[in-house]
This record gives structure tokens, C-alpha cells and sequence, in this order.
């Protein structure tokens, strides 16, 4: 809130699907830090499109799962523009070449990868952002399908309950994106956004939560076959949803692999100013 | 969702106060029409300020109740600045000079009258946006104290019921304040927002809520002399709520005047295109 302006030094930020899920954070960020902030809501009109991003210097793309693969066209439009200094195609989520998920998501995160060959084939300076799971869908309701807030008789655990995820708030989100767009140190990296005190299994995080609510919840585990079985059985976007949370919770695609300097950052190494809202101080919210 | 990029015709948009409770909002809405945007947190720093207004051309002031008095630091940077083509400082209620409020909130108005006074006696081109009630606090609520859904067995009506309010969604007054920074019809004039979809007495509200629930509410009202004891007894902020919830239910001070084109214009007669979100469409989200 005392982010001072500075707005001779900032970079312009063009934030396309900026009026969505966590597109919104990123253009409150940005504009709060100084940046000449822009938002686009669309991608289907690439003389719009391409006007935008000539008025500006960096584009962060935060369009929803059925647009990611049509994000060839703001590829193309920043070759043919060629004034972009940094480009963030639409990730935060788990890290698109390093998972391990089963259909439908599968397909999801291959298309991702192929967006970042394509953005790295043309040369196009990027970041991509994983931002792990956003707090207000996952941790806001432990992860408890169609729950509105956290359980207080009965937890669904997927799996063992022992497999580290990451929850972020997506405030925290915008800000690290928006840290990231002018600092050398993320050019051509994976920025991880995955601080010490947002790693969590599902075990832990619904004792945490027993200790706020002085009680004790009934536990249900899910085993990796059921999941499997019911992944198949759903129906869009449920199935989809599911096969993320098999490859979170089950395969541990948030936190199975060492972040390595030659592809990737931590957020909260980069950034220790960012006061990030932890898992512990989010969840006393609903106590 | 639409909107076209036309970036270079547009004017530079700060918005102080960006992240509140309305400012958010409001950035959301100049970033997506394609303003480049800039948000400041507070106001305690002429330099930043100073600084920040002199590479915009629209200053939006959208600080809490408790920063509205000290708004005099902005007129003074922008009577500096000497650049800025149109000011909105913050409003966002009832017509602080047309109100019949009592203690605490009689304070309040003064005050946003005082600041519209030096304003106008420094020669700063203005748009008072009077938004009447944000959808979010009162119209979700029923204006129910302490509620985040609308009642469902009893509710608690103020005064006889039969006065008319305004209830409006937070994205469509960003919207509206936003489709005004560069209109000369709303130049040092008020712009109310005030579609006729969204006028509503409180039985009419509440008569619309039961229709769709499908069950009667018990109403219990409370008369005018009860609010004003209410009101004395109450610790702030509370106390400044319920006052204005008398000028609201009890004088009518949204809707006991008519806007004369001298010093008014309604918003959704001038902007037919914008699709606002009805009272109607907004309480079917939660039946």
C-alpha cells in the first residue's frame, strides 16, 4: 500500500485476459508498483491485438485454459511487433514440462510446453511463471470440491496425505509476477513461486487447521486408483480438475524436483521485501 | 471482455487509493479500456504524489473515510502539477451537498463538501461520481448488519420501507466512473449513477427476494426514533453505517431529488452501451 511511484523507470505492461481468474491480481499489481498498466480481454482480433502490444513493453498473458493454445497468435504478434522485452504466456499452475499428469490435464500442460518451444524458437525474451495453486480455489476450502470454505466434520484427503503442495494467495501471485518482468535474473527462466511457509501436505495443512478450530475432523483417503476411476467417470471440467489434483497430491508435481539455476528462480528467494500472506496466517481468516 | 485496444487516444489514469474497496475496481476497468494506469496507495508523500500526477492527465481519488479530509494534499499537488485535465476526488455515496444525514456521517458529507468547495475555488476541472450503494455491502446483505447472504427467515427493515435506494455493482461503477475521465458532459459536473433497473424501496427488495426463494420473510421494522438511538449508542464504525443507512431507508437522500442538468447527469442515460448488472440479475446468484 506505501509501494511508492515510480513511474519513469517502469516498464509498460500490456496484461491480456487481464479482467480474469488471476489476470485481475496481475493488472492490480502492476498499476500499483508504477507500471503503465493495460488490460485486454481478448485475443481474437490481431489488429487490436497487435496495436496493443506495439504501446507497450511487456505482455503477460493470463488467459484461461481455452485459450492457451490459440496464444500462437500473441506470439506472433509480438515477433511481427518486435518492441517486446519480455513475454509471460499464461502458466500459474504447476510446471508444464516437469509433471507427470494423467489425462485430460495431460493434453492441458503439453500444450503449454508447446507454446514455451514456440516462444523460445523465436527467440522471444520470456519468464514463465508457476505459480503452483491459487489459496482461493485450494486452500480456501482444503481442496474439498464444491466447498465454499474449509470443512469442519469431514476431510477428503487425496492419496496418502503425505505429498507436498504449494498454495499461494493470488495477490502474492501478481506481485511476484510483476517483481519479475524487469529483472534480468528471471529473463529466460521458470520463475517458481514457492515460499518456505506455503509448502504443505495435505496431512499437515488439515492439522493446522484442526489446531485453529480446536477439533478433530473425520479423515477419508482416497486412494490413487479411486481418483483415477473417478478422473475417468467425470464429466468436463470436473475431470480435468480432478487429474490436477492427482498430479498434485498424488505424483507431488509441485514439489518432486529441485528448482536448478540453469532453468529456474524461487519468487521468495528473489524477492525477501514481498511480505507473501502464508498458509498459516490465510486460514485464521476462516477460523 | 471485448473492449479494443485504442491506447493512444486514451488518457493517463492514476487512481490513489487503488487497491481499496472501490479503487480496485476502478483500476480494473481504466486498465481494461485501455488507459494506461497507475495506482498509488496512500497519500503521505508529496514528492511520490507530486511525482505520480505529473505523467497523468486524470487523477482518480478513491481513499477511504478516514483519508478523505487530507484529499487537500492532492489538490494541492495538482494545482502544482498544474497538468492534470480532470479530477475526481473520492465520493462514491450518497450527494455529500444534497444529504439530510445525521451525526456521524453529517462530518463525513461536510467534509466531501469541503474538498468539492476548494476544487472548485482553485479551478480544478472535476466529475463527482455519486455511486450510491455498492452491491457488494448492501445489496447481498439486504442491507442485513453483520450478513454475507441475503436473509432467509427474518429481515430487518429500516424505516417504513416504502423509500426508494440505489444499488450498484462495484465493476459497473468502476465502469462508469471510468467512461467519464474523458467525457466533456461530465466536465465539473456530478455524475450519478443511477439506472433505473436498480432503484428498489426495501419491501420492493425484499418482496423480489422471497419471489425468487419461494418463501415469505418475517419483516421486522425498525422506526426512525429506534435508528436514531441505535445510532447514538453505537461504537464507530458502526455508528457511521447506520447513519447512513437513515439518510438511505429513511430520508431517501439517493433518490429525494431530481438530477438537474445544471449540476448533474445520470450515468446510464449516458453510456446506454455499458450493460450494468441489474438488482435482479444480481440476487439470482444467490438463491
Amino acid at each position: 500500500m506505501a509501494e511508492k511511484s515510480r513511474v519513469l523507470v517502469k516498464s509498460r505492461v500490456l496484461v491480456i485476459g487481464g479482467t480474469g481468474r488471476i489476470g485481475k491480481f496481475i493488472v492490480e499489481a502492476s498499476a500499483k508498483f508504477g507500471h503503465p498498466t493495460f488490460a485486454l480481454g481478448d485475443i481474437y482480433d490481431q489488429e487490436s491485438l497487435l496495436t496493443a502490444i506495439k504501446q507497450v513493453d511487456v505482455v503477460i498473458s493470463a488467459v484461461g485454459p481455452t485459450q492457451v493454445e490459440i496464444q500462437d497468435r500473441i506470439v506472433a504478434a509480438i515477433k511481427t511487433a518486435g518492441n517486446i522485452k519480455r513475454f509471460l504466456p499464461s502458466e500459474f499452475g504447476n510446471d508444464a514440462d516437469r509433471g507427470h499428469a494423467v489425462e485430460p490435464a495431460k493434453t492441458v500442460y503439453a500444450i503449454k510446453g508447446k507454446i514455451r518451444r514456440l516462444i523460445e524458437a523465436e527467440g522471444i525474451p520470456y519468464t514463465y511463471v508457476v505459480s503452483n495453486y491459487f489459496a482461493g480455489d485450494y486452500l480456501r476450502t482444503l481442496s474439498q470440491l464444491g466447498a465454499t470454505a474449509p470443512p469442519r466434520d469431514k476431510v477428503v484427503i487425496l492419496g496418502d496425505g503425505n505429498v507436498k503442495a504449494v498454495f499461494n494467495k493470488e495477490d502474492d501471485i501478481g506481485t511476484y509476477t510483476i517483481k519479475a518482468v524487469d529483472d534480468p535474473r528471471t529473463l529466460n527462466k521458470i520463475l517458481y513461486i514457492k515460499p518456505p511457509a506455503n509448502i504443505y501436505s495435505f496431512n499437515e495443512l488439515v492439522s493446522l487447521w484442526e489446531r485453529k478450530i480446536g477439533k478433530t475432523l473425520e479423515r477419508v483417503y482416497v486412494p490413487d486408483e479411486d481418483i483415477l476411476k473417478n478422473i475417468q467417470e467425470a464429466a468436463a471440467p470436473l475431470n480435468h480438475a480432478l487429474a490436477v489434483f492427482h498430479a498434485v497430491f498424488v505424483k507431488g508435481d509441485q514439489t518432486n524436483f529441485e528448482i536448478e539455476p540453469s532453468f529456474g528462480v524461487e519468487a521468495s528467494e528473489l524477492y525477501p521485501d514481498v511480505k507473501y500472506m502464508t498458509v498459516d496466517q490465510y486460514l485464521d481468516q476462516f477460523v
